[in-house]
């Protein structure tokens, strides 16, 4: 039979399509891949089981990374579902997962759906006019890595806008939990827009004390968006430094840092609340 | 009431969300833009109709662009639906249409879909190593312009991959009909895979003639995409010289010309037929 990858879009239970909701309520086994959900989706398993009317299997990275067997398992008599929040290939572990069914025979079906790298395109900045897309990750005291700024610098001397994922932690565990072999979790974390506002305006001072001349400054404007494809998205188009201020709620966030930009493109911009 | 733009994403018409089917329903009018639709979705408006069990109005380019009046007409007091092929965003004309909305207070709903531009991750290349998207126009013995080469350059040159987007063109009409002013259209064409091919070598040709060195060469290896998301998709890995012989078959194709290739982005490319 066939093994189904099928994207669960950006907001409700209900943002799958037609075809996905036909294939999840014929499959002998369904898995939802929650390591990205958790955060991503706001939603349960539960709300999943009940809308579906069946159950839902929960695969978290490690079972989705390392049990391919135990998903693909009997995918040759009877079809079998995996659903992944956004488009099915938005993470290099459905890549993989693909590869293991082909190898096995298994023929693949993915059901595509929105995601943030397409979906992104709400903030009225034309998607063929991005660039590479970049992950800002979320410092610590210790550790403020600044390897993404190379990128959104070459996408800027080219006048494309850049899309910046933003960095969510979940499945950590404490050192104490850790060392003593307790599988107990902290709480997921997420970096918000405001605070990798505050990590971009850093790495532009430092640039400066070097000499040297930023990609960007505190008052270039940005595009922070929260929650797409929800009915309570918030989109805020303003200065770096006014984002560092701005509160935009709930996860998941993302930014987009606009290269040059055409009147369409800024006339759309400006309808946008500047917090 | 509300403004409903509605993805129908890039397969049947079950590929419509249930969110987005669910404001058809429920909408006073459901406008369909046309343009794209004839050839990308490869569905008519009658199958539409059939499965939502209701009226569609064909809204072509022009009525989009010129008549926003006419189908924003209303919508403060019951809702209207614009289904678009893929996502929404896909196209400035939407934008535009947002704009008009909001000008009259007219609540806007996004329903997004997945596009090309997301979808294009089933080739197995990671969308994080895209860089800028092209668009390759259709040559003709008198115009053959070149202007997407330098993008797709620009992304080698930095390891990225470049999603080339083919050329269709809808409603043309013969001179003879455009004289007599007579609204006859000469049937839809699209830029095959093959062709595209064709061109991207002639490019480089030139340049070799110039004494210089082109972004690629005829051995370069490409992946041609033909009806993503469709049960038939065909996807193709092979040196464009090759692609120059493949039939892709059916509309709607696209290209990727690979940057640097990570290991498991190989893995899946080896898994496509060379023809």
């Amino acid at each position: 039979m066939v093994f189904y990858l099928v994207g669960l879009g950006l907001g409700d239970v209900k943002d799958i399509t037609v075809n996905g909701l036909d294939a999840v309520k014929k499959a002998s086994r369904v898995y939802l891949e929650s390591y990205t959900s958790i955060l991503c989706y706001g939603l349960d398993k539960s709300q999943l089981e009940e809308f579906y009317g069946r159950e839902v299997i929960d695969a978290d990275r490690t079972c989705v990374e390392q049990n391919s067997d135990e998903i693909l398992e009997g995918a040759h008599k009877e079809d079998v579902v995996l659903l992944v929040v956004g488009d099915p290939f938005g993470a290099t572990t459905h890549t993989d997962l693909v590869l293991r069914a082909r190898e096995k025979n298994i023929p693949v079906r993915v059901m595509h759906n929105a995601s943030i790298m397409n979906a992104c395109a709400c903030s009225g900045l034309q998607l063929y006019r991005f660039g590479e897309t970049v992950s800002i990750v979320m410092w610590s005291d210790e550790w403020q890595p600044e390897s993404f700024y190379e990128r959104i610098a070459a996408n800027r001397e080219r006048g494309l806008h850049t899309l910046c994922l933003l960095d969510i932690k979940t499945k950590e565990q404490s050192i104490d939990n850790m060392m003593k072999g307790r599988k107990i979790y902290e709480p997921p974390r997420y970096l918000t827009a405001s605070a990798a506002a505050k990590q971009l305006i850093t790495i532009a001072e430092r640039i400066v004390e070097r000499g040297e001349t930023p990609a960007y400054t505190e008052d270039s404007t940005v595009v922070a968006l929260a929650r797409v494809g929800w009915e309570n998205q918030k989109i805020v188009y303003c200065t770096l430094s006014q984002l560092a201020e701005v509160d935009m709620g709930d996860p998941l966030h993302s930014l987009i840092i606009p290269g040059e930009t055409h009147p369409l493109e800024d006339e759309m911009l400006t309808t946008f609340p500047r917090q």
